[in-house]
C-alpha cells in the first residue's frame, strides 16, 4: 500500500517530524524506507518511536527511488522495512513484526488474551477494508449538478466512524481500554488527517456528545491520539500536505490508492 | 468475506466432507458457522481438522440464517467462529486465532522465526489482495466479440500464480519447506478449485516443468495440497459446486465477492 503523491511534493519532513528524521539519520541495521507524507508509513514509524527501537530513517523520493530500496523491494513501495538485510512490506504486517521482533521494547501493543488479539486483528483489517475506502470516497467525491452525492459520501463516512466508535472500550482512552494497541496506531494516521474534510470539503465537524454517547467517546479517543507524541510527532506542517490532498480532493491524483477508489475498488 | 451462492444450492456437504460434518454435530463450546461450498470457510475448517481441535460444525443456509448466528454476528457471514460465546470473523484472523488459542494442538502453523512469521502474513494477505481477485477475474470474464480478453485474463492469472511459485521453498513440499503453515491453508481452497477453469473456460492446464523449473515446483506444491487430508477432505463432490460456479462463469452471481470483482474491486 502506498499513497504516492502527485506533484509539487515538498521533499522532506517538516514541523515536529523534522526533528525525528534528523535524529534517525545515522547508519542502523534496521531501516525504514519512508515517505514523510504517507499515512501507511506512519503506522510503523509511530510504533518505532513509541517503542524507542533504534532505526535509520530513509526518505524515498517517489520519482527517483533509491537503488537500495529497489534491490530490496522491486515494487519500490513505502513503507519497506529492511531487517537483517531482508525486506518487509505491507504496513500492518510490519507493525505486528515490530511487536514480535522487539519484545523488550515497551509498551506491548497486543494483549495476551487470545480473543482480544484476534479482535485487534479484525479491526486492523477493518481499517483497510472499510475505513480508508470510506475516507477516500468522501475526499475524492466530485459533486456534479447537486450536492446530495457529497452529503451521501459524508454520511457514509460518518456511519463507518460510528461503527468504530461503538467498538471502543467504554472508558478508554484507547481502543482496548487502558492499554494502547496496534489498532490505535493503525487507524491514527487517517484520524490525524480529518482536517482535510474541513479544508477541502467546505467544513466538517464530527457529531458531538449531544448527538449520542458514542460520539463523545469517539471524541475522547481522537483527543488521545492527538495527544500521543509518537503519533502526532511524526506529522509534518499541515500546509505541506495541501498539494498532495488537493489532487485527491480534485480527484486527479494518480496514486494506486486514488485510482482504486475512483474505480470503486478498495485499498490496493 | 463470503462466497454466498446464488441458486440451486445443495443444502449440505457431500463426498468426503459429509463424513467430517457428521462427526462434528455434537454440542461443543467452539462452533464453526459454515457453508460447505465456501472457500473462505475452508481455511479455518481445514485447520480445525489438521489440529484435531474439538468443534461443532453448523451449516448455515444463506437464505435462512439461524438466529444463533445473527445474534453473534449481525452481518451473518460465514465463516463465523463462536469461541467462549463470542464471535470471531475474517477467515485469516480466525486461522491465526486457532494457531494461538490451541498451542497444544499440532502441527504448529507459524514458524518461530520473527522474519518468517512476517513473511507468512505477507503471503496470506497477498492471497486476498492479488490471487483471489485474479482467480475471479478469469472465471467471471465474459468474452465479447473476440477471445483475446479471455486469454489476457488467463495470462494475468498465470502471472499471479508464477509470482507465488517463485516464492515457494525450493524443495518444499510446503510454502516454507518441510513445515506446513498458514500460507498453505489460506491459499489451498482456490487451488483445489482450479478445475473450474477446465470446466467453464474451455480447458485449462498449468504450464509444466518443461516451461520452467518454477512451474515444476508449483505442480509439486499443488500435489502436496491435494494429498493433505485436512485440505482435500473438506471438499464436497465436484458436481455439487457446478451450479454455484456456473453463476460466476456466466458473471451473473450476486455474492458480494462476485459483484466486487465485476465492478473491478478486490475481495470485500
Amino acid at each position: 500500500m502506498s499513497s504516492h503523491p502527485d506533484a509539487n511534493l515538498h521533499p522532506v519532513a517538516t514541523g515536529s517530524a523534522r526533528a525525528i528524521v534528523d535524529d534517525h539519520q545515522s547508519e542502523q541495521p534496521l531501516k525504514l524506507y519512508s515517505g514523510w507524507f504517507c499515512p501507511f508509513v506512519q503506522r510503523p514509524w509511530s510504533i518505532l518511536q513509541e517503542k524507542s527501537i533504534p532505526y535509520q530513517y530513509v526518505e524515498v523520493n517517489p520519482y527517483h527511488k533509491p537503488q537500495s530500496l529497489l534491490s530490496l523491494n522491486p515494487r519500490g513501495l513505502v513503507p519497506t522495512l529492511q531487517y537483517d538485510n531482508k525486506p518487509l512490506y505491507e504496513s500492518n504486517v510490519i507493525c505486528e513484526f515490530l511487536e514480535e521482533a522487539y519484545p523488550d521494547h515497551g509498551p506491548k501493543l497486543l494483549p495476551d488474551d487470545v480473543y482480544l488479539r484476534a479482535k485487534c486483528r479484525i479491526w486492523m483489517d477493518w481499517c483497510g477494508s472499510r475505513f480508508i475506502p470510506a475516507w477516500h470516497r468522501y475526499l475524492q467525491y466530485q459533486p456534479m449538478t447537486d450536492k446530495s452525492g457529497l452529503e451521501k459520501a459524508k454520511s457514509d463516512f460518518l456511519a463507518v466512524l460510528k461503527e468504530l466508535a461503538a467498538e471502543l472500550h467504554s472508558t478508554g482512552p484507547w481502543f482496548l481500554g487502558e492499554q494502547i494497541s496496534l489498532v490505535d496506531f493503525v487507524i491514527a494516521p487517517w484520524v490525524l488527517r480529518l482536517w482535510v474534510f474541513g479544508h477541502f470539503k467546505g467544513g466538517f465537524e464530527l457529531p458531538g456528545e449531544s448527538e449520542g454517547e458514542v460520539w463523545g467517546r469517539l471524541e475522547r479517543w481522537i483527543k488521545a491520539l492527538e495527544g500521543r507524541e509518537s503519533m502526532a510527532g511524526v506529522m509534518s506542517e499541515r500546509e505541506r500536505y495541501y498539494s498532495i490532498y488537493q489532487r485527491y480532493a480534485d480527484d486527479t491524483a494518480q496514486s494506486e490508492l486514488a485510482k482504486a477508489v475512483r474505480s470503486g475498488k478498495g485499498v490496493p
